[in-house]
């Protein structure tokens, strides 16, 4: 046994625990010693749920985005404009952009962004997929929200390239601008300056709602 | 469904792991997203290390550390001297005592230190059991290692007094004085002071080795 740990269980827990990012060895000890100084039950619980997560969550076979079932709620849901595909980079902005409220379309995730100084060009992500989806199905619009980033800008493009070869497709992008509640003084100056080039009217800002 | 979540799998795991401490629920949705990039059997092995740390340790009914037993290694082993006992706050401060390599007597973990403020008085910790075993085992000193604060200060004059009644049992506690590495400059003068009223012979420092 290693003499640093009064128990082998403690001492697998901590391993386990502190591989998860940003949980070193220290705060997976202390997690652990919480998780002991609580309830039983509470543990077990914590212990269950990932495991059932690991072990029932699976990707739905048509947006990529996580799913219990083969497809998932949002692509079954017949309250979905099915017509509208919302290209995110991943689950976690499925999220976000569901939060907002503001949209009715269905998803398609594609698991990163082009990034060439880290090995992942477009084969190992969702774009194959996404081309055969909007040539199979009855698309009128696809948004790409991607990050405003330069691998944003870059897989942005590219997608942009592979469907125009569906010329009655419209494509847009997230507006670019200044974001609501930041003063402009911390604003920068790329930022602003796109925001000033694609002004929008004002009286827009009002009869849009 | 709670609409932010995808899943009510992943909703579940998030809320399980966001009931750690230091953890809120964006930290816990990223680990979960995270076991769910990874290979599936290592989010079954961290749930599968939590349930068995949660279910099979248990506390040493002597000393109160941690155990897999009823009895814990160091309080079973015949190499440890059992009439040494290094009072302690946690569990924590048992392996903090070991990593030192310093000590090869025996611990009591008192689970807490005295505080009134936070209402954890002498009787919500494991006070009357240390002094059970100092009058029934043939104890010869009783090193109290609590932490230099109010609390410790208090807890260690409360189990001073209570053991004051075995006249023959020497009673230590840690030294106080300026930590090894830290410069005088950085100092508090606390600290700083105690260490000069308790200033050692310079040649006990090379002698006693």
């Amino acid at each position: 046994m290693n003499q640093e740990y009064s128990s082998h269980l403690l001492e697998h827990a901590v391993t386990e625990l502190s591989r998860l990012p940003g949980i070193g060895r220290k705060t997976a000890l202390r997690l652990a010693l919480h998780l002991l100084r609580r309830d039983e039950s509470e543990g077990i619980a914590l212990g269950e749920a990932i495991i059932d997560l690991r072990k029932n969550i699976c990707y739905c076979s048509v947006c990529h985005n996580i799913s219990e079932t083969e497809v998932c709620d949002i692509c079954a849901s017949s309250l979905r404009d099915h017509s509208q595909i919302c290209v995110v980079e991943n689950v976690n902005d499925v999220m976000s952009v569901e939060r907002t409220r503001q949209f009715g379309g269905v998803y398609h995730v594609l698991g990163g962004l082009i990034s060439p100084l880290d090995g992942i060009g477009p084969e190992s992500l969702q774009i194959d997929s996404l081309v055969e989806r909007v040539s199979s199905e009855d698309i009128k619009e696809v948004i790409l929200a991607l990050s405003a980033t330069m691998e944003g800008d870059t897989t942005n493009f590219y997608i942009y390239r592979k469907l125009s070869v569906f010329p009655e497709i419209k494509i847009t992008q997230l507006a670019r601008g200044v974001a609501v509640g930041n003063e402009l003084e911390y604003t920068d100056e790329v930022t602003l300056g796109r925001s000033l080039l694609q002004r929008t009217l004002f009286s827009d800002s009002f009869t849009e709602d």
